[in-house]
């Protein structure tokens, strides 16, 4: 596995992990040159988009995969992540598909954060 | 509209429009650099993605876009660009989800390529 790959299977894992046990924890991974589109809502920066997730209307959430891909950007500067998966929100019973992109960059001191986010729920 | 959601827009419906009708039209997108990540078979190069794509084993293909956001990557160097739709191949009356996430990125003269392109199909 290349490196960018386990790079990005440790990614989904944790991102999905904290964003069905507690998503306002997803915060440290944007930052202020951070986007999120959530269904064609349009965030920009880490505090809006912590906003944005903490009032999306539901408690409890689980998220499923059923696939995920990934490359590297040009000069291997990112990663990005292609997720297909299906989601449950409360009490409902029928999971609701969507496809979500990430595209991870390192910042100076050499983390990832989250530069691109953009979620589709799927018709 | 931002320039890269115009450009987004102007590319996806290019890109489909030529995949539909002469996919082999498509190979100019792709550069020694570009990537096809292809239902989990990953392939590099602008001739090798340009057989991949060509070796699709369907005479006849129409893609029907639900949805498309974008988002420009850092510095605004490229944009990122998450489709879902539905596609119908040969005589097949069953559309098939997917979900396609590309990079368009410049080269030197200026023109944009596609970088990064990974297709899933939805389970």
């Amino acid at each position: 596995m290349a490196e960018y790959e386990a790079v990005a299977k440790q990614f989904v894992e944790h991102y999905y992990n904290t964003f069905d046990s507690n998503r306002s924890a997803l915060a440290p991974l944007y930052r202020d040159e951070s986007m999120l589109t959530f269904q064609s809502a349009q965030v920009g920066g880490g505090p809006a988009i912590a906003e944005k997730l903490a009032s999306l209307p539901f408690q409890k959430v689980k998220h499923q995969i059923n696939s995920f891909e990934s490359q590297p950007t040009p000069g291997g500067a990112g990663i990005i992540i292609l997720v297909a998966g299906a989601l449950l929100v409360d009490e409902e019973q029928n999971p609701l598909n969507y496809a979500q992109t990430f595209q991870l960059v390192k910042d100076p001191a050499g983390a990832w954060f989250l530069f691109n986010d953009i979620f589709s729920l799927l018709v």
